[in-house]
């Protein structure tokens, strides 16, 4: 059976987590932009990105990238989640925006704080309102095991949203690039893998390793 | 070597999650009390879990089972949490309280709703004072799993504390049970849990399955 090759821009795709999912992505035969607000920046890492994938990446300023996109994807820092989505609010509409954003708070980035104590993710989607579909998912995978691309990513994904297709897209993403996505609920659930975040970084530094995970059990 | 055994007492201990955390505390040796607000109820209880495992399980109301305690666990419901703390709040000094609160808010219990947005053992880590130590664990095992002593449950626990010997102790007894304690956190962390409960609960629903877990993945 065909998949679906969707055209995907990968916001703050020049970062170590957009990098992973981006080269997944592009692997698996989506058409992958990478998007910075350097745009060259984005195009030097595209080159580097199109040499390890048998598709070639893209790269350009992230309205750009996002107005040629059928899917957003959004990697970027916390204290620039709010910023660069407004940025693009224009070209997101009637579109997925996938944010992969978990609220973490240096310097204890290994505590949780959420900010007003709700999901950073679902504060987009007020913002954005409902014209822009928004999932949340992808904060628990390491850009560590992403980004090698022969190691298999011991690690389930966790997808909110309040528009059940939109999850269906994403969880296939997942599937596409050796995932197991899982529907987990509305937009505002996704504080549990915003949560999450914290927790594995604590893990990894209490149990002396890198890129610990979570597994649901349960469904075959 | 041997094991430490410890005289617990289960507050909400009739419940099921409860029931199954006694069942397999007392199989593993430990010396464990139910409590209840209505004591008549906790020795009935307590009889029947006696039937079914090596050491013999009592059952007392609340004040009293708390007092006779070295470590006291609460698995009682959300609505009833603060209460039942406060009615024992004399017998919990200088002890652990290990708190398995998740605060489901029907009828949406899928949906993640943090009371002010925080999570419910932090709170009780507050109201309690820094005299008992609050330690936040097994909001996502499955009461029907632990239930079945013969069943290995196929789920890890989340363990948040800002004490962390009291936080070891609790890792100490989910390895007795047949569980991997992992330490989370401090007391806040326990979000992570307490929201993923909800999760769980959605993907049970969504799946059509019974008794959805998490593992920790990266860890030996």
């Amino acid at each position: 059976m065909d998949r679906l090759r969707y055209k995907i821009a990968v916001l703050g795709g020049t970062g170590a987590q957009g990098s992973g999912l981006a080269l997944r992505l592009s692997a698996a035969g989506h058409a992958v932009t990478l998007g910075s607000r350097d745009g060259g920046r984005a195009q030097r890492a595209a080159e580097q990105l199109s040499g390890r994938s048998r598709t070639r990446v893209s790269g350009s300023e992230n309205p750009a990238a996002a107005a040629g996109a059928d899917i957003v994807i959004l990697t970027v820092p916390y204290s620039v989640q709010r910023g660069t989505v407004e940025a693009v609010l224009t070209e997101l509409q009637g579109k997925v925006l996938v944010d992969a954003t978990a609220p973490l708070m240096p310097p204890k980035v290994g505590t949780v704080q959420l900010p007003a104590g709700r999901s950073a993710v679902a504060a987009i989607q007020q913002l954005a309102g409902e014209t822009v579909r928004v999932v949340s998912a992808f904060q628990n995978v390491s850009a560590q095991h992403l980004n090698e691309l022969d190691h298999e990513v011991d690690c389930d994904v966790l997808v909110c949203g309040n528009d059940r297709d939109a999850c269906d897209v994403v969880i296939g993403l997942c599937s596409d690039i050796g995932l197991r996505g899982f529907f987990a609920g509305p937009i505002e659930n996704s504080v549990a893998a915003e949560a999450l975040t914290s927790v594995l970084i604590t893990i990894n530094r209490r149990y002396k390793i890198a890129g610990a995970g979570i597994r649901i059990t349960g469904p075959k």
